[in-house]
């Protein structure tokens, strides 16, 4: 016979990491693999979460000045092929529209119409830089137009066949910012800001702690100067790339034709920022801080705070106890939390209340209220939370609990940064030689090949010869910190003197 | 010399009605069109018009129970074809994907690369019922799973040549609505519900008077059983359809395999619906009370609710009257309306007074207060409204306009609906002969053909003879009105007896 699982995800992230993370997504009801490849349907659940992350970065993009507009799905692709080092970034991963029209083909069924085919093939957008640039350069003609500050939220459509659920999908959900300044100094600050405000945004409400830095060239954006990243540890110690800031120079001006007249009366190319994250976010959220009983989420972006399971046997006590559970909720839902109120679920489905509390606790409801016709009696509520094990539960006075709801709710989201931060610092090393590095990223056990060292800190130059090494170790430069300084050091692949040093590590 | 013309837009809705909308549309800076053809850029300025309808709608649907998801853009050829209404409905105007990547040709540049040409072609979703309807067949299992209640917000793409922005675009933007039911009374009821919610908005925050009504077997959604529409007026008497909800039988569900086993354990087919509305609202909204000096916004949909424009010479007067600016928009700010706060400007450009109080009228801002250093010795605002003429403006004390910011901003709300009702109600004529009918909707001015008589509303039967009649007029059957009671009567066109009578009009 079996072993019984003691976890209600099988198997656990010990065991299989990847497949432990399909399996969360799939006991959380977030989303599931459509019938057509490599896009994903995103189920109520999993969108809520999407929705609130849109709502919270919405505003602090707006608190930074910057507006929303929409730009067309499709892309000429001449306009693609304007900026020669982007359209090599994205022409092996483009759906192609070809044809606007079906009609009966000769073997019964239909087919894209002969007589509708398009002169010139439309690209469904990978990233918008060229249509929105094409767009700058009709609005601006002098300094005075210039900054603008546009976000756009969007679909968009990269083509992939190894997909993973939120990682990597061929059409995926994200916000692209697109900037156009008057000086390099303004395009540089406000790549940087949003530097910031992704790391701000990471931190505080993924309760995901990031370390903000500078691509190496060879992993910039096609088509930009420099690539800045937040980067991110999961729990099997690989580093996710969670959001990043692009400053494009004058590239892509000049290769749209975005020019001004300046202050001085000259006609200059403007300076272009461009930046996004995407629904790629939920995916490092999950694995972040979900455990082998499932989802796990941080109070500031879940969807429900409370859950409340109310118990009974007769009608009686149906009545006494939902009456209860109504007007708690209702003193719950009365507070503000976060950019919004404590949300409370009244769950009073007919289900066992054994497999009730487990739906809730594998979609990750921070706190969950059982409240019985005894808990009634003494006014309280029997209360267990998600960041602590599935039966350490205690009564706490009802005025009590409603009194404290936003400071317990602050307390798991600290606790859960607290916790990825100790993973993160307890997995981050310093590292001086070659040989080093090379057993810190060989898995010492066999059967979880996954499982390797984690960050390593060291010198290097930015050459081929290291990127060779790197790619037979599967291992990438996440990035250059960009609050670290510059100190002497010798580049541990190739031993010449260098100034600069990254963070090392293997990657989603 | 010309003219001067008297109005902030040329020409006048008298002069030329379909460039008058084009032309509110550039002055308010609300979109333009894309190098794309068919797609359409939608501004800052348009693009939070938008947004606030979703905000609304959004809370609308999900206080009648539903939640939101996201499913996959393209939808596979083959599932299109399983429902033979909805494709032949479609067929012609889709955008078809065909190849995965792109290569670099003979002739140079990028052609779609024939080793990544699709086996199946996709199409993008010109809407979803059939990927929807084919998850919903794997998530209904038993009555349990009943009902669903889904809506997604998503752009749609419907390839289009002869397009009008906002009204008629290739690409444009949604939601669809998409319930599964285990009886055909809760579909129906559903269907209504939905019908009500979207007059509800139409009516008490677009202030745009709508007629709730089902349409005719030859307007029905393809593939519909019935289709419910709310239509509108604009204001050169044409009808503008302003969202549907279908009532879709078990058509989907059996094409879709959407089965269920009921209470009794039995399996059944369940029954669906689907609704939507679109960027299309936002057109409608122009057009029902903007005037001939641009667009007038109903105050609960406004991006802003109140410009505040500083008037002063000195640096001294600048400090003053800035400081009494910023103070009054903290105050006003302070302040709930309609699902928000009062949105207030404060616009300190450094353009001429008259200038830039005009671009405000022209995007439609509800008040306007000019401030100077005597309004701010006497402790009051210089105050217009856009629903009274440009030069109509008064001295208001600041204690006042504070205290009575929200009710005055839902008189202008109110009074604009009025103002559209009154323009419905006296377009609006029964009618019981066809000489009668033709003469309505013959043109009484060879120069404005497009101003006819408005609605008609008259008993009908519903047959061939009849279509062809109103074909010929260019006249279409907008809905049977839901409120209506059926009487005996004579169809004005074939005189047969009947107990139908629908509005008819000229439609957009």
């Amino acid at each position: 016979m079996a072993k019984q699982p003691k976890t209600a995800i099988t198997p656990t992230r010990e065991e299989d990491y990847p497949e432990w993370y399909q399996q969360v997504v799939k006991a959380a009801d977030l989303a599931e693999v459509s019938p057509v490849r490599g896009c994903m349907v995103i189920k109520p659940w999993g969108w809520t979460i999407w929705e609130n992350m849109q709502r919270v970065l919405d505003g602090m993009f707006k608190e930074t000045g910057h507006e929303n507009a929409y730009f067309p799905l499709f892309i000429p692709l001449s306009f693609l092929e304007k900026e020669a080092e982007h359209v090599e970034g994205f022409a092996k991963e483009c759906a192609v529209v070809t044809h606007h029209r079906l009609e009966p083909g000769p073997e019964g069924g239909l087919i894209p119409s002969p007589d509708a085919k398009l002169e010139e093939p439309l690209i469904v957008r990978p990233t918008s830089e060229t249509i929105i640039g094409s767009l700058y350069a009709k609005w601006v003609q002098s300094y005075r137009d210039l900054p603008i500050l546009i976000n756009q939220w969007a679909n968009v459509v990269r083509w992939e066949l190894r997909t993973r659920m939120f990682l990597r999908t061929a059409e995926f959900l994200w916000q692209e910012g697109h900037t156009a300044h008057a000086t390099k100094e303004e395009a540089v600050e406000e790549t940087l800001k949003i530097l910031d405000v992704y790391a701000d945004f990471a931190e505080n409400y993924m309760a995901m702690p990031v370390i903000k830095g500078e691509k190496t060239a060879d992993e910039r954006f096609p088509g930009a100067v420099s690539t800045y990243s937040i980067e991110a540890m999961m729990q099997d110690r690989k580093a996710l790339q969670a959001g990043t800031s692009h400053f494009l120079g004058q590239n892509f001006s000049k290769a749209q034709g975005i020019k001004f007249q300046s202050e001085a009366g000259v006609e200059e190319l403007a300076w272009t920022t461009s930046w996004g994250v995407s629904t790629r976010l939920v995916g490092g959220l999950i694995m972040t801080h979900s455990d082998d009983d499932g989802l796990v989420l941080p109070p500031r972006l879940a969807p429900k705070h409370v859950v409340l399971l109310p118990i009974y046997r007769t009608d009686e006590e149906r009545t006494t106890v939902l009456e209860y559970c109504e007007n708690m909720k209702k003193d719950l839902q009365a507070q503000a939390y976060s950019n919004g109120r404590v949300e409370v679920l009244l769950d009073d489905r007919d289900l066992r209340g054994g497999e009730k509390a487990w739906q809730h606790i594998k979609r990750g409801v921070p706190l969950r209220a059982e409240i019985g016709p005894r808990d009634v009696a003494s006014d309280s509520v029997f209360l267990g939370r998600r960041d602590r094990g599935p039966k350490e539960k205690s009564g706490v006075p009802r005025a009590e609990f409603v009194a404290n709801i936003t400071s317990l709710l602050d307390e798991i989201q600290n606790g859960l940064f607290e916790q990825a931060r100790k993973l993160r610092d307890e997995n981050t090393r310093s590292i001086d030689n070659l040989d080093e590095f090379k057993a810190y990223f060989t898995p010492k056990d066999a059967d979880r090949p996954e499982i390797h060292g984690g960050y390593a800190v060291c010198p290097f130059v930015e050459e081929q010869a290291v990127l060779d090494i790197l790619k037979d170790l599967k291992v990438t430069i996440r990035c250059e910190p960009v609050d670290q300084t510059q100190e002497p050091g010798t580049c541990i692949f190739t031993g010449q003197p260098t100034t600069r040093s990254a963070i090392f590590a293997k990657a989603y």
